[in-house]
């Protein structure tokens, strides 16, 4: 059996988005700057695909941006967005995704702004009292907080982060790759300047993704070159992404209810397998509470075992089983996840991230827990 | 008839390209940073990529990295090579890319550098006595000049340039995405310490791109986030964009030459017909001398005519014929083409560029120029 819980760090593209891109791999190849019959045609498509995603977040068409992906895009927000409104001192977390956290690094070590990082628990909350006190002795600071952390799941209270930034007047952007495609994002209601999504967390392409920034709060290009993105992004457009992209996001609310309802029963039933079946099974940040953690992620920590120590991707990749340890994006490194590191986890015990789709069934729950408990009992 | 002669702002896919992306859209959907199996086979192929494009420009796959696209790729290189090697001075020519020139301009306006252009003559030719000059006053310059012009075609000599640029110990950036995958490029023996493609000028993925920077000039990156590329650009992968750029080079260097005499003929049948039919024609910049220039580019100044000014490219569309006015990149601006400025082309002449690839035929070019017979026969 091959079972797929790696949904946070990529989908399967849903077969749906892949006939939408395929008339613009094929016949549909104009460039959508061009004036000609060519051109007008893709242009009219992809202006198509930004008012379906502004529609579906209750944005304005002009406040969104198709990008290469998330991480570009928190890129610009942070960069630019820092430039543009004179913004001296930012503040984040230490269990932001890398590409808000190096982000910041390099600013601060260039010394374009000062950066304080937030206290967080043992569970990964954030301690939105430290957040008030440094907006009240900075105002007009940026806040950079992601909607759901990547690794344990954690919710953070958008609409609570978003009025205390408000009140102290600073520019409020989110990471919301792992929650756009998965919750309803009301733009027009809640208090964030800018948030950022990554086709490829919610069955679109890998490379696609898009900015949102408020109107009001304008900010400049990162990459400079043509007028695309009306002057906000040079560079021909990734057309079968930004196809792609909003295509996914449609299919994403025409049954969100239903891919939630879906995806909650198997990490419900996951956890209880778990627990019943490993004894000394916990469960990292809050990615237990139904409530406030992402329903597509559990990360799972394990009972310190000799024979699974450092090997338990490895021993489940063995029987074909793919998880992760914490971002894909970081996994290549040796050394292991930050998010873990801030949380003070335990080192003896091994911690792996399952994380779902609407795609993922039941039974691959049984096999992988089945699979877990053969690996543990070794031990007993 | 349906003619599309926009080959310099975009090229349609080859049918290969897109039976090598499908797999990675349909069942390969992993995350190429991830150590299972399904991100592994992802990573395979990327590497595979990575190797092809190497081997083609002889270099080293250690030397490629993955980008967005062209712009990205000449941002990378313009921003981080200036502030990665130290540099305070930049030397460019006013008809670069808006890629180039925009982002040098963004980094002149922020006083990162001081920014000398090059003289250039009214057939658009640089002129090189002066870059040597420049680089006798200012050594450790970055030098940034394209391989070839979008709009005119004109071919810059990159060996002579280099050369003088290793004298004066510069970093060479070169925009090469004009020709990328239409010329041979031997990077181990050119002195250009980075340049850029674009996989779309070739037949393959919008979105797609790549950026060589040689051993030894090693630069940061312009997006930061995740380790991917070997820490030079992070977010996830575009993996079907980059299986699609090394799929289109490899099938761009499998019959260059005799994609060159194909082209070749066009372009001349086009010079000779155009030359018989429309008295009073002529050429901007050197595109119609067949060692110069572009053998793709063909840059067409008409006669003056009330029926057609302004109105020449739409009339063309009315015919069923894709052509452009310059860049596409900035052909939703009504500023015109900055590079016919500065070569002083006269503004009561319109201007069009034809631009070829390996699909055009001979049939397309008498259509097209019986329809610009017609158009100004109407004057007559």
């Amino acid at each position: 059996m091959k079972v797929y819980f790696d949904n946070a760090a990529t989908t399967a593209m849903d077969d749906r988005v892949i006939e939408a891109m395929l008339p613009f791999m094929k016949s549909h190849f104009g460039n959508p700057s061009s004036v000609h019959s060519h051109g007008r045609e893709v242009r009219s498509a992809i202006e198509k695909s930004r008012k379906k995603v502004a529609e579906l977040l209750n944005a304005s068409p002009s406040e969104i941006f198709f990008t290469s992906g998330g991480t570009e895009a928190d890129n610009t927000a942070l960069v630019c967005g820092i430039e543009s409104h004179g913004i001296t001192h930012a503040i984040t977390s230490p269990i932001e995704h890398h590409a808000v956290l190096h982000t910041l690094e390099v600013l601060a070590k260039k010394g374009a702004v000062r950066l304080h990082l937030l206290e967080v628990n043992e569970k990964g909350e954030i301690n939105l009292d430290h957040l008030k006190s440094l907006l009240k002795e900075n105002p007009k600071s940026l806040v950079s907080l992601m909607h759901a952390n990547n690794e344990i799941g954690n919710l953070n209270d958008l609409d609570r982060i978003g009025t205390l930034a408000k009140e102290y007047d600073a520019f409020f952007h989110s990471d919301t790759v792992q929650t756009i495609g998965h919750f309803i994002h009301d733009l027009k209601n809640l208090h964030v300047d800018s948030l950022v999504a990554g086709g490829h967390k919610f069955h679109g392409p890998k490379g696609s993704g898009f900015l949102f920034v408020r109107k009001g709060k304008k900010i400049h290009p990162l990459i400079h070159g043509g007028a695309q993105e009306r002057n906000m992004r040079g560079g021909t457009e990734n057309v079968i992404g930004i196809i792609g992209i909003a295509k996914a996001l449609e299919l994403a609310y025409e049954d969100m209810a239903g891919h939630r309802t879906h995806i909650e029963k198997i990490k419900t039933h996951f956890i209880k397998k778990l627990t019943d079946d490993i004894p000394g099974v916990s469960f990292n940040g809050l990615s237990e509470d139904l409530e406030k953690s992402l329903y597509t992620v559990l990360n799972v920590s394990l009972p310190p075992s000799d024979s699974n120590r450092g090997m338990l991707l490895f021993n489940l990749d063995l029987e074909g089983i793919s998880a992760s340890g914490g971002s894909a994006c970081s996994s290549g490194a040796t050394v292991g996840s930050h998010v873990l590191r801030a949380l003070d986890h335990n080192p003896e015990r091994d911690s792996v991230r399952f994380s779902f789709s609407r795609f993922n069934t039941i039974e691959e729950v049984d096999y992988t827990v089945g699979k877990l408990k053969e690996l543990y009992a070794v031990e007993a």
